[in-house]
């Protein structure tokens, strides 16, 4: 098992950025805290998300932080990534394992124990587990009950992000969960200071990690 | 270099297809005389795309035809496949070339004889050129002349497959170009025979090849 701080999770999201302040905002993020960053890209050419991926991935190496690639193990092999994250219609993770062997990180995204369980007995590092909230960058058909989270997070001795909806607003929801971090998109590429953002979600986090019993 | 027939290279296209007369069209042309099969599916999931690879490679295992996987490495990493197929969009020839290996078949897609030169310096070992014609299943936005074909084969040590809009009726278009094979989708994939369409393109392919001098 790889380890793996999620303490404060960057997903990424160019959508209504320009390339320029899309790289800005995801190096803002890293400087303020940012402790892992996963570049999801949909829709685009290979070649563009390979593009991509290498220009990140020099922001990422500057700060010293893993960066995940979104579903693609080629363009994770192709960039040297720290790993890749799956989806439940993303390839296995028995099969993301295999190409990426033991070094690389391998997250899987689960919504239920038997998920969880699978994924970790496939090789998985971390979980994504959610939607913890309705979420604007995916089509959510079912949302992860906290207590669904800290059960996971019990079955399996891998960290859990939690992902889905968060912001500095409603992320209290996770007070009385076993989230090992939380996972964001819109409240850190959508911010007006994605710095400031960072700093604060990652402080509250660390905050509520600290609070709780679970 | 890996040595490779492109005789026949069927591309595969499933749309109008259900899975059971895909699946079938593919086994017709296997028998039919297809000499190399690339699995080209846009749009879909990861996942899809792997199950989909997995069904096909059953079938061209059996009849001793490499599976060449269109644009994802992974893809074809994970399902063993002979190969894969890169255009000018998807990941660079040298990067293909460096995730699968020596030994594993890498095509790239040329339409000039810079593109051609490129390519193979970075390790392809066949070209895939056109479109000859217009076509139903890509936005082509430029023809590519008989004369560029036979120049990019005098040009580069390593095999051309023709492409684009190609069937029984128009291939003679090949006769006088240095073509080793023909690349088709819709004249096997919307062929009401499939095997027999197969057999005849093949069977003409090899007289026009015989026929020519170039």
């Amino acid at each position: 098992m790889n380890p793996v701080d999620l303490t404060l999770y960057l997903v990424t999201d160019s959508t209504y950025h320009t390339e320029e302040s899309f790289l800005h905002t995801v190096e803002e993020a890293c400087i303020g805290g940012a402790t892992i960053v996963q570049l999801r890209e949909k829709g685009g050419s290979s070649r563009d998300y390979l593009n991509q991926a290498l220009k990140v991935k020099e922001i990422t190496d500057r700060y010293h932080i893993p960066l995940i690639i979104d579903d693609r193990i080629d363009i994770a092999l192709a960039c040297d990534a720290a790993g890749v994250h799956v989806g439940q219609s993303d390839l296995p993770v028995s099969y993301a394992r295999r190409l990426l062997g033991p070094d690389k990180i391998v997250g899987a995204t689960a919504k239920t124990v038997p998920q969880a369980l699978e994924a970790y007995v496939q090789g998985a590092d971390y979980l994504g587990v959610g939607a913890m909230f309705p979420t604007t960058t995916k089509v959510v058909t079912i949302l992860t009950a906290p207590a669904t989270l800290t059960e996971i997070r019990h079955t399996v001795p891998i960290p859990v992000v939690a992902i889905g909806g968060l912001n500095r607003g409603n992320m209290d929801i996770l007070k009385d969960t076993a989230a090992d971090g939380i996972a964001v998109v819109s409240a850190i590429m959508k911010a007006e200071d994605p710095r400031s953002a960072a700093e604060e979600l990652k402080k509250h986090m660390i905050e509520l990690r600290e609070q709780r019993t679970l």
